[in-house]
């Protein structure tokens, strides 16, 4: 863990690591395809850029900084194994990054986690250890697992390995469309934000980077604000995968490089998300769709001709879609949408 | 018209006219990513290469065919505009091809299409002549308007000019991915099927193609079976862009270059279709999901390592989803299916 170490002493993510991040995961994970669309591009006035992390290994960009973490370890320390408390799209990315490697991936997870959270992990071999649904108890069972086992703890955002696998999607983008003027990242820990932060200001230096957030989970909106972290205090928002509290590495590479975090209510979020599917033909999580919500909201200050978007994830359930019951009589969302209000 | 006389001339849909289309239409119609799943590839024991026509322009393959009959026709003709009395995804693409070269298009509708398919024709500058909802009202209606504007009527799939436009999503298709053994390619008026088994064999004459059909509208397979065109009587089916009459022209190349067509009940298509939304992430309309419907029907013909799955649109109500009303309690599809019987 000599680069790990290295990088962590030295304070930060470099476009180093996360060119080391790409050749190491390049066979691993998918080179996402671009999407673009006549009728958006109308709509928002500007040219849009989709990178679909939705069509990621495991539905979500989380496959990159899992599989950069895991193949970064040193034989020695991966023959013990992986573990985490993540429930999420990182936890499956991790079980899925550990069975390539041929090592385990122990996964502390809450008794209420739903089926299909508990599917995606052992789908993928990955080992479960239950616990009860408070982070309190999550983190002693980690703790109880490493020592158990001596497996390596990945965090799923605040970690240097992590964050610079995340980082390679956009380092891939800048490669497909390379001359944009704005890049929209969600921010949740953080570690896709402040990947994309650094790729994108080192292969693009004039690019503006912005930060999107529900407007019920801005901790990180706050914590950029304020340049200290604000805890996350009952996050409620429908981009579940957004509710995590910023982390310390993150947020230092995120005070650095990122523009500005502007926030998103829950019901331009679900607009978004709708227009995406009928107007892309893709399958975007919520939490995937943030970004975007930010364009129809017209916020001023992301005026751009030409406009990367980080589609983070695809994972949803599809029989509990937030438009509500299908059938007739269903209106489906408007297009166009009012200004949000912070 | 020289080339298209030409070519119905001498009887048929050739390579060079596709190779044609493929020049005529690059920049404008987009070059679809092929999408892959370690998922399906366990469940299916093969290797799967989707093709993405619901990521093409106007979320669906017409967009090939219509833009290369615009483009094909003479100055001259091109003037008087073009006209079709289809209502589904060829009428929005004809439309969207008709502006692009700058071109009047005519689009006999029925009274009760549905808003969706109008606003698709109206978005690109169709213009809607309304007529009865039945085949003859929809045909004489198409001849007014030809007489009184001299616009030519552009098939949606018995004509050779979309006909090969169809067959360059093949043609991509095996350059993105050379080496495939099978290709599954749905099948209801034909231009698809025809277009993309004249694009696969004259690239890589040793690979097999079967087309797919829904058994509630099965015309092509009798008549497939039969050497003869047999009519469409009473089509039954959720998958509403199959459900046309086999074309002549199309029914010519099908019958000289496709190694079978096989049926899949409507079940199979409803959850084939859930399973790529939920796994590839992408948003299939019931005809789209009906080739891998016939992987899940586990039919014993399509064996093969490598296969090739045209996924031919993406245009569904996200209101009216055929897995039931989204809530607790309802089931999803197996992920499993027992065999189709015919």
């Amino acid at each position: 863990m000599l680069e790990r170490l290295m990088s962590s002493d030295t304070g930060g993510l470099t476009w180093s690591l996360i060119e080391k991040a790409r050749a190491r995961i390049a066979d691993k994970v998918n080179r996402t395809p671009v999407l673009t669309s006549a009728t958006l591009d109308a709509l928002s006035r500007s040219h849009l850029y989709f990178k679909c992390e939705n069509l990621q290994k495991c539905g979500a960009f989380k496959a990159r900084g899992a599989t950069n973490a895991v193949f970064a370890l040193p034989d020695g320390e991966a023959q013990r194994g992986v573990a985490t408390h993540s429930s999420g799209n990182h936890a499956a990315a991790l079980a899925r990054a550990a069975r390539l490697r041929g090592i385990r991936a122990y996964v502390v997870m809450p008794e209420n986690a739903t089926q299909a959270k508990r599917a995606a992990v052992t789908r993928y071999g990955g080992e479960i250890t239950w616990c009860a649904p408070t982070l309190a108890a999550r983190e002693a069972s980690a703790r109880e697992v490493v020592a158990a086992t001596g497996a390596t703890l990945v965090h799923p955002y605040d970690d240097l390995a992590v964050m610079a696998g995340q980082g390679t999607a956009a380092a891939e983008l800048l490669e497909q469309v390379p001359d944009l003027d704005l890049l929209l990242c969600a921010v949740g820990g953080g570690g896709l934000l402040a990947g994309t932060a650094v790729a994108a200001k080192a292969l693009s230096p004039g690019i503006r980077v912005i930060g999107v957030e529900p407007a019920g989970a801005d901790d990180a909106a706050r914590s950029f604000r304020a340049g200290r972290i604000f805890p996350s205090v009952n996050p409620h928002t429908i981009a579940d995968a957004l509710r995590s509290a910023l982390g310390e590495r993150p947020f230092a590479e995120i005070r650095r490089r990122v523009d500005d975090i502007v926030t998103v209510p829950d019901e331009v979020i679900v607009a978004g998300m709708r227009q995406l599917w009928e107007v892309l033909k893709i399958v975007v999580e919520p939490s995937g769709a943030v970004p975007y919500a930010a364009l129809l909201a017209r916020r001023a200050e992301l005026h751009g001709r030409r406009i990367g978007i980080v589609l983070s994830g695809g994972n949803v359930d599809l029989d509990q879609l937030p438009w509500g019951v299908p059938g007739p009589g269903v209106a489906p969302p408007a297009l166009e949408v009012t200004p949000a209000r912070e």
